[in-house]
């Protein structure tokens, strides 16, 4: 058997399956959880507990700022750290093709285990499935996380006239990164994917007394999904100043290239929250000492009516309604 | 749009994927949990809680006594009992191929729906994502799961010389069952496949004061697997007496005709128990009052020596050892 490359024999359930399990899993994720080897992990959780799951089909699994092992990663984490919860537990699912490189799962399973390093959560349990030739795209990877909930209360629900509205960060970069990556644009600019763990932002965010009300990560969708969704969520109105949102030249051009926006591209390091406006300059100091978030900025405010739309004042003055992305969009963002 | 199919908008996290999971998803496993929508569900777990993943990459989709769907829910609800533990919460990821049959994803959503009544369980948060034509092969699953730990200790360090081997029924019919569906031998055989929820008899036999040491569904890799498995980590000898062994006529005619050992072909409800020998007829007799475990029997016991060795008995006096399957033994079986 061909040790450089995936074979059925290693999603078997018998010996080739324990070896690449072993050799190269338990030694990246090595804790003590995940060596028990049980049919389930053993967590002792304790109270609110924040419980999500995402699967991975970006297409290509390599791009500028990340591969699909770092953003399985920052995915599941953010999710948490977005319910106010402190990601601790992760499963891990893979499915790979037969025949997929032996040293590109070794990279992604190394980025992974990198990104994990900077939340301190851990993968205490997992299940690897060998697709033949032809039946999957290379990789597919499934992160379902648990984590406790510091911060109770967060939710789309919770939005309320006079409250701000902030993103972490300039719109656009993961969309953009995958487009420039398929299009094979990669030597010809500067842009990488926001694609990032939020933990280390939020968890300082969640220690100052805030009324944080709402956040989430804005991904498959971007801003636009999420402002929607919010704005439908709590029954409120969401106005968002077009000028202040932060958007990258390099996205700009990409967008004027492709006919997208910057507001319906994903994002999978950048986020937005909703909170009093009396407190989003206190919270803007604390998300701009962290390097991924220095460009954050506040980008609009909640009000009454039309309730449950957003609405963008241009800078020629003139207003229209944000829309919740529909089509297609960029397909395998993540 | 055609509404018979799946299309790539149904992924893009805009109108059309909010349709599909509010339409199908949010129908059939309908919670109030589901319902609420965030970025992670909120639970609230006490003290010790298991926690499993499981893909589900079976080819075919749909197969004698059940379907991906089914085996979904059972597989990781299976692996939540084996612990010990009730299963509460669950996961799904979904992708999903583009031009997938609706009809067809809407028949495993309720085979899943109604694979959950069985065992209380919900799902409580998901994931979809659509990949391009040709970029997976019609539907994969991931669940993954939570459960409180009703009886802890169990584990495959704990078998001791003296316990008791006992299948909970006869084996290898899952592992026969995909094989069949791919020869198109279905009509010409009585044969289904094994899966099924298994906490309704391990619920039954953690409220009695049996002491068992292990339960371990016996999924990839078979009997065979979790036998070795289990004499490594508890670094003993266990003896089968194969002749104790269930096998239906149609496994052992299927396994003649393709050269399988039962032993080593999967199973999806149908578990191995190892307690004191003392208490297996107990145990027994609890098991077999549920339809699915009426062929329940103890096939061998646990000694000292060979350790880490599954020594099988031959209805001829010889003696073998039993190995961990290796190579490709049925390829995706689950």
């Amino acid at each position: 058997m061909s040790t450089n490359s995936i074979q059925l024999a290693h999603g078997g359930g018998g010996l080739e399956m324990n070896k690449l399990i072993r050799n190269l899993f338990f030694k990246a994720f090595d804790n003590c959880i995940l060596r028990n080897e049980e049919d389930a992990a053993l967590l002792n959780l304790q109270g609110p507990t924040a419980f999500t799951t995402d699967s991975f089909t970006v297409s290509p699994l390599f791009f500028a700022g990340g591969d699909i092992g770092k953003l399985a990663i920052a995915g599941t984490v953010n999710d948490l750290a977005m319910m106010g919860a402190e990601p601790q537990y992760l499963s891990l699912g893979v499915i790979i093709e037969e025949g997929f490189p032996m040293a590109s799962l070794e990279t992604i399973v190394a980025s992974m285990a990198s990104e994990l390093k900077k939340c301190g959560a851990k993968i205490v349990c997992g299940d690897t499935k060998v697709v033949p030739k032809g039946c999957a795209d290379g990789l597919f990877l499934n992160t379902t996380g648990v984590g406790r909930i510091v911060k109770p209360g967060l939710s789309a629900k919770r939005l309320m006239p006079g409250d701000a509205i902030l993103v972490s960060g300039d719109i656009g970069r993961h969309g953009a990164a995958i487009l420039m990556a398929r299009e094979g644009l990669e030597l010809e600019s500067g842009l990488v994917s926001d694609c990032a763990t939020l933990w280390g932002a939020v968890e300082q965010l969640l220690v100052h007394p805030f009324d944080i009300h709402a956040m989430r990560d804005a991904t498959r969708g971007g801003l636009s999904a999420v402002l929607n969704e919010w704005a439908a969520a709590s029954d409120v109105m969401i106005e968002v100043d077009e000028a202040a949102v932060p958007v990258s030249d390099e996205v700009k051009g990409l967008c004027e290239l492709y006919g997208f926006e910057a507001t319906d591209l994903a994002n999978e390091g950048t986020f937005v929250m909703a909170l009093p406006a009396a407190q989003a300059d206190g919270a803007l100091e604390v998300l701009k000492r962290f390097g991924h978030c220095e460009n954050a900025v506040i980008i609009g405010r909640v009000g009454e009516s039309p309730a449950g739309r957003v609405i963008l004042h241009t800078p020629w003055g003139s207003n229209r309604y944000l829309d919740l992305p529909a089509g297609e969009l960029l397909p395998r963002i993540c």
